[in-house]
């Protein structure tokens, strides 16, 4: 049985290789075209995607799933025609593949670039959503990747029926048929399997809960990409603007609390005056936010409880929010590179100085000032889409679209040179 | 003792972390006085430096380590003055640190870019060559990251007299004096401890044989940037000039045969004429190549031993070579992605049209266009010294110089936004 299991897994990573080899000179009018196709099938065919969703939430429903999850799982209207929308936007970005960059003539004659190339073949391992295995094949696809998906059990027929319509549009569009496949069984040891296959899979992109993301770096032998979480910052200089103030801290931690570039730590300055500082925690207990506090946190109001060491390092992903005073802005940068998760952290200060020394010294992935910290996103910066956001230092950091998902070739043009 | 060894190994990366921190913030001045500074003291202090180094050459003959090794440890008169003449170069370059770029500003108002950083903490674990200490000392410096150095046992007086030189230096230019450190000990199990360390070191990367750098990443939790090995080929067209031909096969076998960018197997065109084969495989007899090939290469010399699968993976390092005739540049391109290691292959041909082919469809760090494999390397490229070659597709591929020793933070300008 495990054995069977390993060779579909085999399989399939052969065949996305053989796929990733002939993505790499296709062109790229045959790409766009397949997405758009890919668009206008989720448009036609809606509902009978929508009836396979209805059938995932049927059995989640029945597996008494909590109804966030449920809502994630959901394919409603609207969903399906923002990620009919999504499409459009990715089909329509300019292609990174192709491009060359560097160039350089040496002494000896020889000519040298780099140009940019796809990475091969991508696995992506995520959750109950199945608007991800859109956005992660349509970024792969523009990239000219093969992707191999493996989706959550819940959003299992869902995301088939999702992959048959791209298969569809490859199809039409004369592309390599595997440029797109998804693991074909909800056993849990194909992912395992999976991992081990380096030899044919170039990178893994988690996306999900940390503990998803910690066993998948722990079993995988390929490269993994990842944020394992986000434990996000704003800190309030004294010489904040405190309307402002008030405005990203609640915007960071209330609009959206569940999600990774929610704030989960707020960082006073103990020269902001008292009757500031007292402004900004009404406006967050006002908003139903539960605050957690260090001792001179704590004197500004008896509705903030005790904080411990670990308040620091948590995250909370709801209105909780742990609020610790620092001395000065040396401080609280020590704070969020000791207790932080490098994903992203902000300031809200008055003095260009402060926030370059912000911007210079805090270790993480996107670094902020005067603005919410829910920005962070790769639709927000302007990249169309988004693949995942990475806490990692290496290839790539923060939020990752079509040009992450590439690397480069060095070429060398000679006339017959030797080396002396 | 493993736990005395354990906090010493933690005790180097928490110093190296806390400097890489305080490098992020110092000027472009200081790093590069310290780097001439290290030249100056390997001028003048040359003769304290070969004193130490005879000592490691003294217990390397004891030890009956063989002649290549003994070579590569040596730091004669004109080694030496490679290595000041290298630093120089460095010291000289343009630092990318601090550059922004991809600068954008979205509908409201926010301002976003990109800044190259530093990685944090680089760990190098390599063999024998103490030139090593002083070019991956040097480049991790100039790209400011602070770096945990350990060199192998044979060298390790000889490396410790170097990294003497460098911490004179970093003190007189006022830099975190933990910038540049080493293992104080030979005993093995401090790499495995090293290894272990993904709090605190952001990167290793590992020069040496295959053995060294598999057992280090198997070993690691930290990310490893690598090349397990060079196994680089050249590809003979039926268009190609055959006078570049075989200056380009017998430059890439013969001119140093031991390193990882000489060629491992020539692949010869069947529709190259017969005597423009045979003279090819004449010159590389002549230049005292051994020769071991598949039924059709054997037909034109009787010198050639049989080739087995092995032989088409095989990376020999010495005057051996394995010849395949390929029926097309098709036949070409497979042989090469499925037997070779994607460091360095090269086409000879007159057709353009076959270049770009393989340019596009062979899948290695470098590919070449009528030029040598043995040009795979920073220095040839330009970039003025090398850390490395990386065979990886991830974040750095072929040679990596001070630019691939950085990452880069997202910058968001606010002025209050928040998000709806």
């Amino acid at each position: 049985m495990q054995q069977t299991l390993d060779k579909t897994v085999e399989h399939i990573g052969r065949r996305a290789k053989k796929a990733a080899y002939a993505l790499q000179s296709v062109s790229e009018k045959k790409i766009e075209a397949a997405l758009y196709t890919t668009a206008r099938l989720l448009d036609t065919e809606a509902s009978s995607l929508q009836k396979e969703n209805r059938r995932d939430l049927r059995a989640a429903r029945d597996r008494g799933l909590p109804p966030a999850m449920i809502d994630r799982l959901t394919l409603s209207d609207s969903t399906v025609a923002a990620m009919a929308r999504g499409l459009r936007e990715v089909a329509a970005m300019d292609s990174p593949i192709g491009t060359e960059y560097e160039h350089r003539v040496r002494p000896n004659g020889l000519s040298i670039c780099k140009v940019k190339v796809p990475i091969g073949v991508v696995g992506i391992i995520y959750e109950a959503r199945p608007n991800v295995t859109v956005d992660a094949a349509a970024i792969c696809l523009k990239s000219q990747n093969a992707v191999v998906l493996r989706g959550g059990s819940e959003a299992f027929r869902s995301n088939r029926a999702l992959i048959s319509l791209f298969k569809k549009a490859i199809a039409k569009a004369k592309l390599p048929s595997d440029a797109v496949q998804m693991i074909p069984t909800v056993d849990r040891r194909a992912v395992e399997l999976l991992l081990q296959k380096d030899d044919l899979i170039d990178l893994i992109i988690p996306r999900g809960g940390e503990e998803l993301i910690r066993t998948v770096v722990e079993k995988s032998r390929i490269p993994v990409i990842k944020h394992y979480k986000g434990v996000c910052h704003v800190y309030i200089a004294a010489s904040a603007d405190i309307d402002k103030a008030v405005g990203i801290a609640v915007n960071a931690k209330v609009q959206r609390p569940g999600v990774c570039n929610a704030m989960e730590t707020l960082l006073l300055d103990a020269k902001l005056p008292r009757a500031k500082r007292r402004v900004v925690i009404d406006a967050l207990l006002e908003n139903g936010v539960a605050l957690i506090g260090d001792s001179a946190t704590r004197k500004l109001s008896s509705r903030i409880k005790e904080a411990t060491v670990e308040d620091w390092k948590a995250e909370y992903l709801d209105l909780r929010l742990a609020v610790r005073t620092v001395k000065n802005l040396a401080e609280a940068i020590d704070h969020i590179n000791t207790y932080g998760s490098h994903h992203t952290d902000a300031i809200v200060t008055g003095s260009k100085r402060e926030a370059a020394a912000f911007i210079q010294q805090v270790d993480s992935s996107s670094v902020m000032v005067n603005a919410s910290t829910r920005f962070s996103d790769g639709g927000e910066y302007g990249m169309g889409c988004e693949i995942g956001i990475s806490t990692d230092k290496l290839h790539a950091r923060g939020p990752m679209g079509v040009a992450d998902l590439t690397t480069y070739k060095w070429i060398v043009y000679g006339s017959g040179q030797v080396r002396g």
